[in-house]
């Protein structure tokens, strides 16, 4: 058996997400909470790509307002992490990977993750991983393809192209969030999957389609860790640097445009936790279709995810709604279009209500 | 002019009502709270009988545990307090009323209320008291017969007889709270009254008539009384004698028993807000049928009670729903059935559950 190159994850904790509020603050994000399962989707995240065999320590790219939590969250569940690199500011995916690929080595293989999606499958996960790895050996960019079970318009698309290793196909294009009909359609069709915006590449073949596509995004990165300084596993890129770099996501600066793109479907009970129905969905649930956390009492109650960080929740024949209690705030909406709580923080943020910020 | 005897008012803080929980709690119960105006309830009903020509300063009898807030309350709202008679123990309102009648003159009139009634119409309460005045003096028990406006089974009624002055019929009988097909047919005969529990009478005849037919109420009170202790303002009835007395209801041990018993009819936008149907009925309502209170956030709702002692209560996209949110405890239900909070009531007394008694 030959030796294997290990490839190093990069967790991506920059999201500052508000579709989980009031659970998620800006102090606090989805990726520091736990959701789904005890462990914090950024612990379930790093969990997910451990064994010496193949992984290397990850490396996290993160806001420095989040770096003690993700140190102690990393700690407590045992894992020992590489770099952490702490954004001097929020530029989007595409220059806070290049930040990650200026600080490995030229050939290290990265495996780029979102830090607050649900993998239920993580042996599928790992079989599409070593699917791609001789392509990104040879220098091609790979995307995973999560195998769509609905029309969601809440995500973008891949739509895949003609197969060039096993289980691996070319990208033909990437399309962006479709509406409805758009969405069925792809469903239908059966050669679009999910863009779950995980990729694996080396860093050099990264950095050189950003010089190729996105140079000011390259040279602000390269630029901003070469001058930056490292502490105690920390790496502050530096921020006058960084700052000059445009924002701009990985799909739109490096992956829409760069040739040699493979996709490797997956199917992985793939979740980003997107909404207070995604998480409905993921829960495990009584005999009356009931998600509960915390303190709940349920009477006459029935498909509905109640979840309390404190107060106790009485609920009393009431279907298919929604109650997120914590201490200073409570949410109350039906389920099935939870999206709508973006309605919510938008008038909140008009606002500065701390209940966005300071958390729960 | 002829000198008019001044009316004692008498205030039963007894209740300690969990139909309003989480916000009425056993140290803070409805009485004590602000439901339909910033006063109080109490603060309103004993409000409600001022004006030193005709009304004296009023007695409120109530637990120990009450007394700072209630003198604190009516200090608040500039009513200077008559007695305050604590209860040793919780008698149900015979006995208590009892207590009232043993500390007045024999010939004192008491006007019995409970303390967390909304009256809208004042006017027209002072003028059914006019009417029953003549009458107490006389020697009779009077009551005020509430226009019933719909089939209520959840209250008594009286079944109004001849009239014997201007305004003013004989009881024919009280009856028990009825089925619904009784309610309506109550509502349809047009000669039954509500029973609110509101009573005009003279301390001897109340005595009188607890000597006839609740004769071990009469003499725990009596004895309790003249065994109790005064302390600033407050009278103190002796615990082991007022233990002695039997638990009952002035409806039971003395108005269905007594002869001469009189009722007045009356129209005065009465409510006991006896759930919160009742408080959603009464609230200012904007113009979607929402009536809040506290920091709500409400968007695309309607017809729906919502509110907060604190924590801030967004609502997306839902309708007829009460949520009542405390620091400690959340409430959500659907309107039109909030009598079912007791049986989360009941599931937490099971328990203990301290949101039942500490105040919010």
């Amino acid at each position: 058996m030959t030796e294997r190159r290990r490839i190093t994850p990069v967790i991506l904790s920059g999201g500052s997400g508000t579709r989980l509020w009031p659970l998620s603050r800006t102090e606090r994000p989805k990726q520091l909470l736990s959701l789904t399962h005890v462990e914090t989707m950024l612990q379930m995240t790093a969990r997910r790509t451990t064994g010496a065999e193949r992984f290397a320590a990850p490396v996290v790219v993160a806001s420095a307002a989040h770096a003690d939590a993700i140190e102690a969250q990393l700690h407590e569940a045992g894992i020992e992490p590489g770099t952490l690199i702490l954004e001097p500011a929020a530029r989007n995916t595409a220059p806070a990977i290049a930040l990650a690929a200026c600080a490995a080595e030229p050939d290290q293989m990265l495996l780029v993750m979102p830090s607050d999606h649900v993998i239920g499958d993580v042996a599928a996960f790992h079989a599409a991983i070593e699917k791609a790895v001789p392509l990104v050996e040879a220098g091609w960019l790979a995307t995973f393809g999560i195998a769509p079970t609905s029309p969601e318009t809440g995500y973008g698309y891949i739509c895949r192209g003609e197969e060039i290793a096993a289980g691996v196909q070319r990208v033909a294009r990437f399309v962006e969030k479709p509406d409805l009909a758009t969405a069925e359609s792809y469903l239908a069709q059966g050669c679009y999957s999910w863009n779950g915006g995980i990729f694996l590449f080396t860093a050099a073949r990264y950095m050189a389609a950003l010089d190729l596509h996105a140079p000011g995004i390259a040279a602000a990165a390269r630029e901003a860790v070469a001058s930056g300084r490292c502490e105690g596993g920390r790496l502050h890129p530096d921020p006058l640097a960084f700052g000059r770099s445009p924002s701009d996501s990985i799909d739109y600066a490096v992956m829409e445009k760069a040739d040699r793109v493979a996709v490797v479907p997956v199917e992985m009970g793939w979740s980003d936790v997107g909404s207070w129905d995604a998480l409905h969905e993921l829960a495990v649930k009584d005999h009356d279709g009931n998600a509960h956390h915390g303190e709940v009492l349920a009477i006459d109650t029935s498909n509905c995810l109640i979840r309390s960080e404190g107060p106790l929740v009485a609920a009393i024949g009431v279907k298919d709604v929604i109650v997120i209690a914590t201490r200073d705030a409570v949410l109350v909406m039906p389920r099935g279009d939870s999206q709508q709580v973006k309605r919510a923080v938008d008038q909140l943020k008009r606002s500065g209500h701390a209940t966005l910020d300071r958390p729960c």
